[in-house]
């Protein structure tokens, strides 16, 4: 790229901001990009919620994934924290690194799929910062989002007797990753074209539940999103809440795509549970809230799921098989570690 | 790393997080960095300002730097910015991306710096997210900080008759990035053990000027911090302004060191006005302010040099010789592009 901006006027990162990314800063706060930080009044009444994740080629994304899709991603992984903690998008930095190789038409597909989730999400660009990297493309988001004061649901407001939602469908971007990694398996899984695109189609572009937010502060007493695997996760929120959970393996929703590989290979129920990208929601609602948690997510079309409840004991979670027996997992969590 | 933690009992991310970062999460709104997000309540009638920036091994630092001066940098690059802004740091988000040899002791080291500048500037860490990585070390901060509504010190605030000013001394990082490339030019700039010691350290730990802050707000018209050269980032606040600036060259302030090496070799002027990585303020005074902000500095015991003036015109930026004619430089700003 050097060699396509004018370097007596700009410098090569203003050329990137000017052509790709100053469109996405449609707030005001943002100051077009033009100076050294955004400054945003916080809205009277509403707290700061704050939320960093990065995505890594080769580790989080394919290195050729489409360009646009990687920008989508990169935004929705954190959009997916906010909306779990019941908090309205307000704005998001971003810190992209990029190879030397990075050409204009990808940053061009890049900046579009980002912009059109920040318009989607209304969770506009605010500032940022663009460097050269002998390593993969790595895209850091730091997101910022409101609630009112005081209603951040958080992973330790679980009681026992409250009962274990999660929205969605689990497991499938996880077998969207298997089946990326090894295409033989649609066979072995007897999947057809259709039902495999929906598992790499969730792989690739996570669905943050920005629209259940408010809901999960009115009716929720814990919640989190699923990132690293409905079981690895539900043990964090256990530990958070000092509880224990059961999960009724049989009640945990699968698609349509997600049913079939598992009735070929009822082994796969693992990877489904423990594999991670599912970011769907996973939240503790008290019995008397269910009816209203429903109605509020029937009316976004929302589906959610009760899969199992919480009772009490030491900060654990039990998967229980349709006989009740608890099945252990080779692998509780999703870790890059 | 993988083979040090319990794998039973937590993810090698929950590992890292225990062992050298939770330390760090002194603010309460960081949840203990048991949550998914951070959630502040921000100070009435303050407003939030925000700054991302990362540093990449091999790009902002040598791999081979030690690791807690990495982790100050890498928080300190936002600082600077912050206090450009006139904002007080109110916490901060990290990314960090690990290669697989990291080891226990470079993480050790690394949260200890970093630990050791979050609680000296008042900036705590309130969140993150580890990942491995394929390429080099990435540190991604996003920080916090507020201001007084309205109160933000923007580089769009320049008006002609408003004199320049720079914080400390100018070009010693630049100098000392030079001599860690290039150790020989010790001898050819006639430096010494210590004016040589004194240039690296420049480059490898910036200083922000956190405590500046409010003065700027009070009597600056326009800052911003220089990261990239005293003469590219002037060019963007007089572009920011719309303004002219003329730099008198022989009253930019130079460090003892610089001073020789500018001696050997006059030509060296164009790294040290160019080359970036100052972390000093470069802000605009109202003729009728610069008594009360030098009185502020001087209370402050932070040193600041009138170095120009600010002149009508379009929106450039001029060096000016001993006998008063402009200079000008090949590459006038730094740029990892």
């Amino acid at each position: 790229m050097a060699d396509r901006h004018d370097e007596k006027s700009m410098s090569g990162e203003d050329f990137l901001i000017d052509a790709y990314f100053r469109p996405l800063a449609t707030h005001p706060g943002a100051l077009a990009l033009q100076d050294d930080t955004a400054v945003l009044a916080p809205p009277p009444g509403f707290d700061l919620v704050l939320k960093t994740d990065a995505v890594i080629a080769g580790v989080h994304f394919f290195a050729d994934d489409p360009a646009d899709a990687i920008g989508r991603k990169a935004l929705r992984v954190n959009l997916s924290d906010l909306a779990a903690k019941g908090a309205s998008p307000g704005g998001f930095l971003m810190s992209l690194a990029l190879p030397g190789d990075t050409g204009a038409d990808w940053l061009r597909a890049f900046a579009g799929g980002l912009g059109a989730d920040a318009a989607r999400y209304q969770c506009p660009l605010l500032g940022g910062d663009t460097d050269r990297t002998q390593g993969p493309l790595t895209v850091s988001i730091a997101a910022v989002g409101w609630v009112p004061h005081g209603t951040m649901v958080r992973r330790s407001g679980a009681k026992p007797g409250d009962r274990l939602f999660v929205t969605g469908t689990i497991g499938d971007a996880a077998l969207g990753l298997r089946l990326r990694l090894d295409p033989e398996s649609a066979a072995r899984w007897g999947l057809d074209g259709p039902s495999c695109d929906h598992l790499l189609a969730r792989y690739l572009i996570p669905q943050p539940r920005t629209a259940l937010a408010q809901s999960l502060r009115q009716y929720a007493s814990a919640a989190m999103d699923i990132s690293d695997g409905l079981a690895g996760d539900l043990a964090k929120l256990c530990r958070a809440s000092s509880v224990c959970a059961d999960v009724l393996i049989r009640q945990i929703p699968w698609s349509e795509a997600a049913e079939k590989a598992l009735r070929h290979d009822p082994n796969l129920v693992e990877t489904a549970v423990t594999g991670g990208d599912d970011y769907e929601i996973l939240c503790t609602v008290p019995i008397d809230q269910i009816a209203a948690f429903h109605a509020a997510a029937a009316q976004l079309s929302i589906d959610v799921t009760q899969i199992g409840e919480v009772v009490a004991g030491n900060a654990a979670a039990r998967f229980l098989d349709a006989a009740g027996r608890a099945v252990t997992f080779d692998r509780p969590a999703f870790s890059h570690f």
